[in-house]
């Protein structure tokens, strides 16, 4: 049904750069991107002149509601020393610089601009726990927030019908867990980059040191499995199941592909984008899959030409552990119901043969919503590049790596395929 | 300097919508959208399936502060029926809808698109007045914000440092409220559609009839310079050269111009777009120009080959009357120092040689601040299509007409040609 979408001028991505996530009280909003612009500078192999840049597209979900400040599009400006030239941002709650990657490549595409800088921050940690669920529901529908639902609540909802339906269970949504957490051992960047193994390990060697009694767990499965560990937040979601609360900003140059050359010998090609919107969980029939995600991978993969399996390895958003499984199935890696089982083969490991959150995911890395897209976009080109270091892909023929990136319960979701030619 | 920049696929509008602006307690976001989105769908000559919009991009500032919430792209394309396909918001404060419109201009232009929605809204009127102004303020720049400065203030200094350059006074900016007033009579979408002799006239009466004293104003200046009448908000600026806080919605159809023969046999084709960005009022040398808005002139007139001269009229940013007359400066629609003489001496009226905000502006049309920039663009389109009624401006060969969006203190500036062929 969906006719084939074309650009008219091709676009590569020549330089990326990404702060560290964490909880970073001192650091604000123009620290993260700093960091993460001075990065993108010393990415650009044969250099770039940042008074070259003839654009600015920052995602950003509600620093409105975090920091008290709107208008970040010619803060940033400033900050980089863009001013007086163009800055907008763009909000779709978690996608939000999913979103600003896309009007990158079509503001490139169109003619107008040939060197265009995206990106996306959020400064989260200055608020009180409940204060960022609050302003995180902003995202979720109105209907959702009427009745009370934060996210962990909504996605809940939706692991509990995809348990019902397929015969899953938590210990399967563990299995996420486990992996992201070996990821994003290899991830300095990531907020938390211990394996739960790691973890597990810590907590006995502190019982023992402290002459406490000796925990009992055998494995990670069981060491999860422990109420203390890892409480509830909302079942069937436990804090492990849950992405942390993260300051942090990452961005991406992307240029025409016709001057690519200038700029470095190794671009990456964009070579699919797509984009969806989606219900609210109330009024929709099915709660195990997501419109928005197949909407938006359906667009993205009729213009690159290629099939889901052609996908090497993704970077998939996964807020929650369900949400990686339910999307897997939604970007066509596996068939709806199939999920659980993929990720229980270890067919999404490192070494698996369809790697998927490698940077340790929005689980380990951390979600600073807003950074979220083009961090995640980050990931594919270190990957593609060869420059992931200890969690490199072990495949000397990598070549496409894909991010999926999701605002709300589905509300807003940009896929984006990255190829190296 | 400033390379050419164009557009290698040409755009259209070929529909337009505008709610009625003003204070609906009893309205929302999306009944506002509605009304705007039911006279875009009519306004399209040869009509159009609300099925075949590709793509939908929604100016909105911060419905986030002012509704508790956010996330509107997917909210807005449920109501009209959109899901699953791409809905983006756009935020640059008081520009949020210029560059919502531009937005979709890069989306057709760059071949992936060829039926955009693109528009605007905001709820501001169902928060206090003084949370309002905070809410405001989340636009202007962290430092203006830190000392206590809210908008009025921030104009308030810029009309100081002109009155001190150019010699111009507080009667000076009293001829733009006038004029806003006499055109804003003929627009029945308006908040306020009286002139300010109307006004004045309806307060004598009053007096008259209740058998107090008859004030003794003798022409609209006099009543403006009733204290009474007319209170200081932010010397010089007084109420009456305020816009109001509004309710309201805006959209526009774009379509690639190849097909815009489909839709209207008198479409207008988007001739020139053009976007900056500004610094704070602490950080500029001088307070009588917005750099961001001479940008974004540049860049629009380069690309459409047009120059100031051959503008013929123009929907102005007049949140303060202070910011038409430093615009139309900045626009080059006259040398810097003589904005104030040009409005003086009536070029700018309805029936002068260069008509300035024929709806009233958004001192009298209203300023839902997400809605301005495409409402401003409703209004080129009505004029140049020859459908403004009353305040049709009488020049039979109307053919070119720009709008210029403004966000916070210059931090953001689109300018939008359209032109009829």
């Amino acid at each position: 049904m969906l006719r084939e979408r074309k650009l008219g001028r091709g676009v590569a991505v020549v330089g990326a750069g990404l702060s560290k996530f964490g909880v970073f009280k001192d650091k604000n909003s123009k620290d993260l991107f700093t960091e993460a612009f001075q990065e993108m500078l010393a990415s650009v192999d044969k250099g770039l002149e940042p008074k070259d840049i003839d654009a600015l597209y920052l995602g950003n979900f509600t620093n409105d509601f975090f920091t008290h400040q709107a208008h970040w599009g010619p803060i940033i400006a400033d900050l980089i020393g863009h001013t007086p030239k163009a800055a907008t941002r763009t909000e779709g709650a978690c996608a939000s610089s999913g979103l600003a990657f896309r009007e990158g490549v079509f503001a490139i595409a169109s003619g107008f601009y040939d060197i265009v800088l995206v990106g996306g921050v959020e400064e989260m940690s200055k608020r009180t726990t409940s204060e960022v669920t609050e302003g995180l529901a902003l995202a979720s529908s109105p209907y959702e927030g009427q009745i009370g639902l934060t996210f962990p609540g909504c996605f809940a909802i939706m692991a509990t019908a995809y348990f019902e339906k397929y015969g899953a269970t938590r210990q399967h949504l563990m299995n996420v867990t486990v992996k992201s957490h070996n990821n994003a051992r290899f991830n300095p960047k990531a907020q938390f980059n211990l394996s739960i193994r790691d973890i597990m390990d810590s907590r006995i060697e502190r019982a023992r040191s402290k002459g406490e009694p000796i925990p009992a767990w055998k494995d990670e499965q069981e060491f999860l499995l422990d109420p203390v560990v890892n409480p509830v937040v909302s079942w069937p979601l436990y804090l492990f199941d849950c992405c942390p609360i993260s300051d942090g900003a990452s961005c991406m140059l992307l240029v025409a592909e016709e001057i690519a050359k200038n700029f470095t010998d190794n671009p990456l090609h964009v070579a699919g984008i797509g984009q969806g919107s989606g219900l609210d969980l109330h009024a929709v029939d099915d709660l195990t899959f997501f419109e928005a995600t197949r909407h938006a991978a359906n667009e993205a993969f009729k213009m690159s030409g290629l099939n889901p399996e052609e996908i090497q390895f993704a970077e998939v958003h996964d807020c929650f552990s369900i949400a990686e499984i339910i999307h897997l199935e939604d970007l066509g890696f596996c068939k709806p119901g199939e999920g659980y089982k993929v990720v229980a083969e270890g067919i999404t490991k490192l070494d698996g043969p369809k790697p998927i959150n490698t940077s340790g995911g929005l689980k380990c890395k951390g979600h600073p919503v807003g950074a979220t897209g083009t961090a995640q976009l980050y990931e594919v080109w270190k990957q593609l590049r060869g420059e992931a270091g200890k969690r490199q892909i072990p495949n000397p023929n990598l070549r496409v790596g894909a991010a999926h990136n999701l605002g709300g319960t589905g509300g807003t979701c940009t896929v984006t395929i990255l190829e190296r030619r």
